[in-house]
């Protein structure tokens, strides 16, 4: 055991408290009336970076809730990372599914259960206690050290673009490692490598300018419904193929290595169809279900509607039906390009039937991410795995993400730089519902990696 | 002028006090709180009978909103007709919409302005007219007469088909004259010849037990939304004929006489068009838009409803999808086997595509109605035809409803005759609106018409 990693024995107590203490604030970004609380977590974290030797610290202004940044910059020749976490957390409804009360943290069997304990804050003190370990051991950090916490995460980082973009410099690094994170089980480590962008289309058909009686007018005039399932009918092929020209043109394959590692993966796909209530999966031929999530494209129909959805019978002919799809986009997919040639299917699917009397709309909608991945072979996730495989015994899986993860393709956009997720949360841990809780040996755990993980990566440049 | 028309013509402005009376009771049969208000309606018709020289008036209770009986059978060797007409009310929402409340009957400009003024009030206040001038000025009447004036037609009679069965005996007749009707213009008269049945079918398609991610599921799970499209789009060709087998196969086809008998229907496209704000009609290839809607079998999505339908974007794989749609049936089309060649439709293509991961459901919902029609050379037909040229000095037009009359349909099954509209309303008078109105001048030459209709078809039998 090094110093770092007996210094970070010797406050295990305290750093448990610590976190309890942190939990305790109700820093939900979603509920104006907790504007004030998020600011007092900013502050909470802006003490504990002072605590740990940090240097710099600030609380900056977003427009919205706010960032704080630190820093600790004396390792000359030695790469810059970046470290990124969130404190705020999602709001608590339903709150009376909780076995106790979300902002008043409580240890049962190993766990700490409170709202924010896996996602983010327990995740996002762990670093820092990292840092207060190595600082407080040497005297110094092995690497350059920034820090970027933020107070808006659970809303969607709407200031976090304009405010990146604004402050490029003080932010800029080799890469950021980042908080907001997990791992595949107790037992077995995963590394992320790419997760999904997206793209959103509304498509409208327009009739007649009311609603009409199915009785007097059906036979004659158009039925926007009618002209609607065709279209959307025309977007999948039977095979769970997109059928939108271009759509596939930009997607890398996969690499014979790539679907390997993807099978290495454990998958139990009866558990899975259990889990979800179905006798059967579905998805596009030629692909395995966990390739089809990872690292193939989509279109999904999010909502359609149009006419009468209550009980029993109403005989209107509707004026208008509608649809709303997105996309999950992956490299080297543009959400721009993407959402653009669905517009497009839609305008000439509409030309060449020329469905009379009604008007036929498609647009893009607000919500366009990139599709991110990062090497293996990156020097953060190598430094990473060495970390995982020495504390869990075996190779991390190289996993992906089905969903898109906004902050790292605004990392990748605004400071040019990859983004190594390095988190401990575990998928059974409730994040988003009631009784979310977070593991205390994770907790642990993660505190020695976090220190393992700044040594290595200073090592790295050093030999 | 014979001794009843002159009857009629001292008596005009009793009369139309009376009509004001009757319009002034609040019945609204689908509110609750008016329950007695249909009471005193079915009381003050049951007294105008009685005062206009009916026998065996009776309010009949039905379980619901009562019925007034009548009868007046002293003709022997004529045939018996059965008056038809109903004294409830829609309700009067938006009421702010009205100028001048809507049981606080006003006339302006020759009109009277009142809920029920037109339908059906007016209307059916007109043969107990006639009735009372034939039988004040010649002490009895040219046919035997028996009258059913209900309380419960503005909420689909919900117990008449049952008392109707329960009473066949006492409501026995040659035929039905039905005051809930209408003429074409205020210078063209019509006779109407069929309405169209009606059948009901939901469709569901089931996946997930849950709304899920489509970031974390989306690819490897079935959407019940694109199953649903594909389904629905199965339903229709790109020529609007319904593809479901057998749809078509009862369907008589209309006679060279009937189309041309359509065809003399004055019918203005662009103006129907611009009525309804579209560009184009839209049907069934090979059939006019008013065959299309008089005559022709249809299939229309009444609903179609899954997933997310607010503002922006939710990234959600929805875990059902649904449809309603009715056909609108013509003759000898059976709204049974119509809804169950739907369903049979619906679960040959699920079990010929197979959709993996969902379960698709089709059911026949309640509503049917027979497809109605009356021969044009029916003898009250050919009866109400003469007394139209007569008044209005042209030729009626023979049009077709088409929606559905239920009431035609249940006398039809239930007594075994036709029912033969002559009613006075006009397309304009704001039936189910605001500020209903009925001219009085069609109350006026309703009364003439009902004398001589009564007295001609009493003649028919004689000569």
């Amino acid at each position: 055991m090094n110093p770092a990693e007996e210094y970070l024995a010797s406050n295990r107590s305290r750093f448990q408290d610590e976190l309890l203490q942190f939990l305790s604030i109700p820093s939900v970004s979603s509920e104006p009336g907790n504007a004030g609380d998020v600011e007092r977590a900013a502050q909470w974290v802006a003490e504990r970076l002072r605590a740990a030797g940090m240097e710099h610290i600030e609380i900056m202004p977003t427009g919205g809730h706010p960032v704080v940044y630190a820093d600790h910059l004396h390792a000359e020749g030695q790469p810059t990372v970046l470290l990124y976490g969130h404190f705020d957390t999602q709001p608590v409804d339903p709150l009376e599914l909780w076995s106790s009360p979300p902002f008043e943290p409580v240890i049962r069997d190993g766990r700490v259960y409170a709202r924010g304990a896996c996602d983010d804050k327990g995740n996002m003190l762990i670093p820092i206690l990292a840092l207060e370990a190595l600082l407080k051991s040497s005297g110094g950090l092995p690497v350059n050290v920034k820090v970027l916490f933020e107070g808006q995460e659970e809303i969607g980082s709407p200031q976090l673009p304009q405010f990146l973009a604004a402050e490029r410099e003080r932010f800029a690094c080799d890469y950021v490692l980042s908080a907001d994170s997990g791992q595949y089980s107790e037992t077995e480590p995963c590394l992320g490598l790419s997760c999904r962008g997206l793209c959103a289309v509304q498509i409208d058909v327009r009739g007649a300018r009311t609603d009409l009686h199915s009785g007097v007018y059906g036979g004659a005039v158009a039925n926007p419904l009618h002209v609607l399932v065709g279209l959307l009918a025309s977007l999948r092929d039977g095979e769970g193929r997109v059928t939108v020209e271009g759509f596939y043109d930009r997607v890398v394959p996969l690499t014979a290595e790539e679907r390997d590692a993807i099978a290495r993966v454990p998958f139990d796909e009866e558990a899975y169809q259990a889990q979800l209530g179905v006798e059967a999966l579905a998805g596009e031929a030629g692909y395995s279900p966990v390739e089809r999530v990872w690292a193939r494209p989509t279109l999904e129909l999010n909502g359609v509607w149009g006419g009468f959805q209550g009980e029993g019978v109403k005989t209107v002919l509707p004026k208008e039906a509608h649809a709303k799809l997105t996309c999950r986009l992956v490299a080297d997919q543009d959400p721009v390009e993407v959402s653009s040639a669905v517009v497009r299917h839609v305008e000439q699917w509409a030309e060449s039937r020329q469905p009379l009397g009604v008007r036929v709309e498609a647009r893009a909608l607000p919500g366009n991410a990139l599709p991110y991945s990062v090497p293996a072979e990156h020097p953060a996730n190598q430094a990473a795995a060495a970390v995982l495989r020495e504390l869990y015994g075996r190779e991390p899986y190289l996993v992906r993400g089905g969903g898109s993860v906004p902050v790292c393709e605004l990392f990748f956009t605004h400071l040019g730089v990859h983004t190594i997720g390095f988190g401990f949360g575990l998928d059974d841990e409730q994040i988003h519902a009631p009784d979310e809780f977070f593991r205390l040996s994770s907790f642990e755990r993660g505190q020695t990696a976090w220190v393992k993980l700044l040594q290595r990566v200073g090592d790295q440049i050093a030999n």
